[in-house]
This record gives C-alpha cells, sequence and structure tokens, in this order.
C-alpha cells in the first residue's frame, strides 16, 4: 500500500498497459493513442490547449521544461516560496539564466499572493510560479489571486500541479494559467517517468517570440511540439510503454468522472484528518489550507521517525514519506493519491499506525477508525 | 516485429517485468534492484566507473546530460558530424555556451580521425564528441584513434552508444571513454525511457571542479548521483517501472553473454547484408564500417518509401525504418537489435521485402533467402 508522497498504488489495468507488446513511436496505431492521451490530457487540466502532452521524464523534468521553455537570461522571475518545489523552481530559474525573486512564506500554509506582490515592488516580471499543492508540506494555495498579480506585473502564470491533477480541480482554462506541469505518479495513479505540461496560447506565442535557442534540446518545446503535432517530425522516441500506461490510468479518471474524483480524494482525505487526530498526532496544516491528497502530520515525542516507517513496511506492507526540507525528521506525509485514496486505505492505515505507535509507548487520544468511520457519515 | 531503428522486439520477460506492482522509490527493495542495475550496466559498459547508472530520459536525454555536465560557458568542443546525432551533439554542446568546433565527415562511412584534428588546429580543447554507432547512417566508428586526439588536445572523450551497448563492444575502461550514453529500445530491447550513461573519474572530477552549475537541474549529476549512490537522497522520483524492466533486460543480456551476443549480432547482420544484395538493393556502407545492428539500403528505382513501408507494416506486421537527414527519402533502415536479431527475423524480412518489392515491379537479382542462409553456413 503506497501512501507516500508519490508513487500512489497502481491500478491492475495501468500495470497490465505497461507490459503490452512494445510498437514503433511512428506506428499509426500508436500515434492514435497519443492523439487520445493529448485529448485526455485536456480534460483533466481543463484547458483547450494545442500544447498539452506528456514530457519525457517525470515531474521535475516537468518543471525544468516549463522554466527553460519561458526563461530568456535575464529575465526577471518571481517564485513564491513555501516549500521545496519553490525552492527548486528558484534553483531551476536561476539555471536558466533568470534574475530570480523568492517572496519567502511560511511552510505548512497557503501561499501569500501579498507576500509575492511586496517582494515584486511593482516591477515588471517574466514569470511568477506558484505551487499549486506543496508536495513537501501538505499545503494548498488558491490560484486566481496569483493570476491577478500576474497581470498586474505583465507576466505568465506558471504553475506546479504535481500533486494536485487528477486529485483536485486544476482548471487551467478557468484560472488563466500559462504553463502548468504535473508528474504521473501522485493523483493519476500511473508510475513514476512522464509529465504532463499544458502551455496556453500565449505563452506559446512567448515561446516563438524568443530571442535566444531554449537552453536544453531535450525539452525545446518548439522542437518536441512537432513530433506530437501533426507533423509528427521525429525529435526524441517517445517513451512508448510508459505512455500506454498514462493512456489507461487517464482513461480512468475520465471513467470515474473528475467530479467524483475529486470528492473522493477530499472525503478520505477528511476522514483520515479525523482519524490521526483520534491518535493524538498533530496536523500541520490548517484544515482550510490542507492538500487532500497529502496530510503532513507532526512526529509525536518519544516516538522514532525511521522506525515507525520501517515497521509499517515491514509489518505492513505500508509505505508512508517522511518529511522534507524543513520538516524532515519530525513530520510524517501521508499520501491519499488516486487509486491509495479509499476508505480501506485509511481505515487500515491507521490500523496499522495505532498498532506501531502503541509499540513505542505513544498514548492515542481515541478510537482513530471510531473516528474515520464517523467523518464518513 | 520490430526492425526498424528502435524500438526493437522486447522479450516477454521484460514485459511482465514492466508490469509489476510499483513500490516507493526509497524502498529497500528497489534500492537493492538500483544497485544490481548499475552493476550490470558497468558489465555492459565494460568499466568499473562509480558514476554508472540510468538516466530518466529517452537517449537523447543522456546525450543532453553527458555534454552539459562537461561542457562550462565558453568551452571548445570538437564533435565529428557523419549524421542525424553528430549534428545533434553540435546543437546541444551550441546550447550549454560552448564553442563548437564541427569536423563534417561523409554520412555512411566511418568518422575520420584525421578529418578532427585538422579541424581541431591544433587548439586545447574541452571535450572531443565522437557517435560510435551512427543511427542514421549506420555506419561504425572505432574509438581508438579518437582516445588518442582527445591527448593531444588534453580533452575529455564523449561516445554515443546509443546503437552500439548490448550489440557490440564499447570497451568504456579499454578505450578510456571519459562520458558515454546509450539509450534502452535499440540492442538491449527494453522499451525506450531510460538513458544509460557512465563517467571516467577524470570526467566525475572535472564535474566537480565547475566554476558554474549545470544548466540543468534534473540532468546535474552532482546531484543524481546523490540518489543514486550511498546517500539516496530525494532529487527526482525514479521511473520505478521502467527500472525494473531495465533491470530484466540487462539480466539477460548477462544471460545471454556478451561475446555471444556481439557475435549473434554480427551473424544476423551479414545474412541480411547477403539477401538484401541478393534482392538487387544496394548497401550504403562499405562492408567494413557497417553497423552490425543497424543496415542502411538504397530505396532502388521506381520503388515507392511510404508504400513499401506501409505494406510491410499492414501486410506482415514488420516495421522498417525510413532515411533520416541526408537519407530522407532514399534510404531504408533495417535494425536487427537485441531480440530482433534471429535467423528468423532476417529470414522473415527478406521474404516480406521480396513480396512488396516484386509487387511494385521490382526484379530480385537472385534468391534472398539462398543467400541469407549460405551466410549462415
Amino acid at each position: 500500500m503506497l501512501l507516500g508522497p508519490g508513487p500512489s498504488d497502481v491500478p491492475a489495468s495501468v500495470l497490465g498497459a505497461l507490459g503490452k507488446p512494445t510498437i514503433g513511436h511512428l506506428d499509426p496505431r500508436f500515434l492514435t493513442l497519443l492523439d487520445e492521451t493529448r485529448a485526455m490530457l485536456r480534460s483533466l487540466f481543463g484547458t483547450r490547449n494545442e500544447l498539452t502532452m506528456p514530457m519525457s521524464g517525470t515531474g521535475s523534468a516537468g518543471m525544468e521544461t516549463c522554466v527553460v521553455n519561458a526563461v530568456e537570461p535575464g529575465d526577471r522571475v518571481l517564485v513564491g516560496v513555501h516549500g521545496v518545489f519553490g525552492q527548486r523552481l528558484v534553483e531551476v530559474a536561476r539555471r536558466a539564466g533568470a534574475e530570480v525573486v523568492a517572496a519567502e512564506c511560511p511552510w505548512g500554509r497557503a501561499l501569500d499572493v501579498q507576500a509575492l506582490r511586496k517582494a515584486a515592488q511593482g516591477r515588471p516580471f517574466k514569470l511568477v510560479c506558484v505551487v499549486h499543492a506543496e508536495t513537501s508540506t501538505g499545503a494548498l494555495t488558491p490560484l486566481a489571486p496569483f493570476r491577478e498579480l500576474a497581470d498586474e506585473l505583465g507576466a505568465l502564470l506558471l504553475v506546479d500541479s504535481v500533486t494536485s491533477l487528477g486529485g483536485l480541480p486544476v482548471e487551467v482554462d478557468e484560472v488563466g494559467i500559462d504553463l502548468v506541469y504535473s508528474g504521473t505518479q501522485k493523483c493519476l495513479s500511473c508510475p513514476p517517468g512522464l509529465s504532463p505540461i499544458s502551455l496556453s496560447s500565449r505563452a506559446h506565442e512567448a515561446l516563438l517570440a524568443r530571442k535566444h535557442a531554449v537552453q536544453s534540446w531535450y525539452l525545446d518545446l518548439s522542437l518536441v511540439s512537432r513530433y506530437w503535432g501533426g507533423e509528427r517530425l521525429y525529435h526524441h522516441t517517445a517513451p512508448i510503454n510508459m505512455l500506454y500506461g498514462l493512456h489507461e490510468a487517464l482513461r480512468l479518471c475520465l471513467e470515474e468522472g473528475l467530479d467524483a474524483r475529486f470528492q473522493r480524494h477530499a472525503q478520505n482525505s477528511k476522514a483520515l484528518a479525523a482519524g490521526l487526530e483520534a491518535l493524538g498526532l498533530e496536523l500541520l496544516v490548517p484544515a482550510p489550507e490542507r492538500l487532500p491528497p497529502l496530510t503532513l502530520v507532526r512526529i509525536p515525542e518519544g516516538v522514532d521517525d525511521a522506525r515507525t516507517r520501517r515497521q509499517l513496511l515491514e509489518q505492513y506492507g505500508i509505505e508512508i514519506g517522511g518529511g522534507l526540507g524543513a520538516f524532515k525528521g519530525n513530520a510524517w506525509r501521508i499520501g491519499l493519491m488516486g487509486a491509495s485514496s479509499t476508505r480501506r486505505h485509511v481505515l487500515l492505515c491507521l490500523s496499522a499506525l495505532a498498532d506501531v505507535l502503541r509499540q513505542q509507548g505513544h498514548r492515542l487520544a481515541s478510537d482513530p477508525l471510531e473516528a474515520a468511520q464517523a467523518a464518513y457519515c
């Protein structure tokens, strides 16, 4: 049972798709699968963007794709930093030659648009970067205020949706996101290895108007898009079997229905939170700012981080995640993503955690299963 | 039957491995699989290099990895260009800020070390780049003379082994290659999606002594190696199921034995060449410079490129490749790579090609099956 910050449990039909015979990356049957994959990704992202496709790398490759295609040397980039993935955006943008302004915000809370506005000091920017769902802290940031800010600064809006796509609404067109990337191993419940991205027509135009070549040949969307578009021009050999898997994972998302899927993620997250509090554990993110697919919980006094996670894995076959960055060693990250977001996962996780914590002398506040069950009613 | 320039046919046990349940990228069982994968890759590359691992992208990502980790802005880079992949190296090195000297050599022949020496004009270089097996032309270049040249120029030697690794000897330590990359979908017969690389201790030291950060965060080996090494520091989520597949593909290579595998590739290639000549077709690369895993054949007068390939695919389920670059529209690329390099593949390909060519009025020179069978004796 994969209950960490990703990968999540992969459905049998996705595993089955991964293991189907490899065919050529220019085979007409494969090209049909690519077109269907793009159409389904547009539904997931809530967009009609032409430039919507999975990049041939993990979520971090998607981040780098969006940054290096948008940024030219010397461009000013504003990044909201409230966790590891904001920090990573700063680093990636610097390496792309940007002049980066990092607006530091408290970890474990939503990003504060005023902090970014203040850091911008009214100067024009090329890009405003926001992590929608911070996988290192479990905080969710509403996006609309950042679109307003980007408009004030004359900037494109870049959004990290690695841990939100497929688990909660991303709404690229409605919000007005210009560049967005995600990963496959979170709420889409496909193994890691691909990074879905989407660019607005405005971002696409900015790409075509660049003065300098994109520094990465592998991630240059002006080239990559010529394979994914009608031309089918060879750029690199597409990761064929991974794309079989993504196609099936997206099909499952749409078969369930996005609203039902988002509802499921919200409900299971609420039940988990109730159960964790009954265990006497402190949740690190205030309820209104919590990310349904990922819950941060403080490791209680007297309880050993590594021992607990090892026991969960060895005795129960359950993986939860350790803390990252400022939360390393003092928090756990419990993911309820995609196929791992079910009542069964919630109740088994709480039972196992109760047992392992009791073994270390931790005293439960009340019955975690009862609390979780009540939250479902 | 995949008989193009890659992907090649993927064995059932590799497909089975791809479809195994996803576990966490920090799960101890997965980390063991990573260590075994690295050890097997070292055997394939003929090296003891510590920095040997698969990058999380396709072969082109491996190319970019080697270039951007070796090159700093302003470094002088010498590239032998005798096909599309040499051209790509020029482009990637330019985008990394290098001053590139491209030594153009005839397509369809081995690279000429004297042409590179002449282009270098005795100046010092940071990097000499050589494509061992040009996938766009089917030419094989012996590497030892380029090591000598690199020594003369004070340069590191970078080698593209995308279409050679697992099909013919690469011998990283014996030749003295400093940076090498490959792909999984050629002679390793794993689906595309990963790029095995290896760096010598000299290249590793140069990396550690860099003045500028590597321009790509995703491909920065000083970071990536901290996950693959003992630290297991999180960088990006490894493409777990693809790594299951590579592990099994490498196991099959070593189970067969590398010498037997190289011998098999050489023998089937010879038989294919004999059969193609019996069909009355002209091979584009002189026999001593031919790449066993990939054969370039000129499209005869009066025969339609696209129609022939479509008929092979639709009527026989056989994929061969079209030409690339200078050979686009006037040559086919027939791959006999990994699991696609068998007597059965050779004879069925020749039979199907004979039929499809006859349908277009092409007159065979003699019996292709008889010629191929004779080559096996």
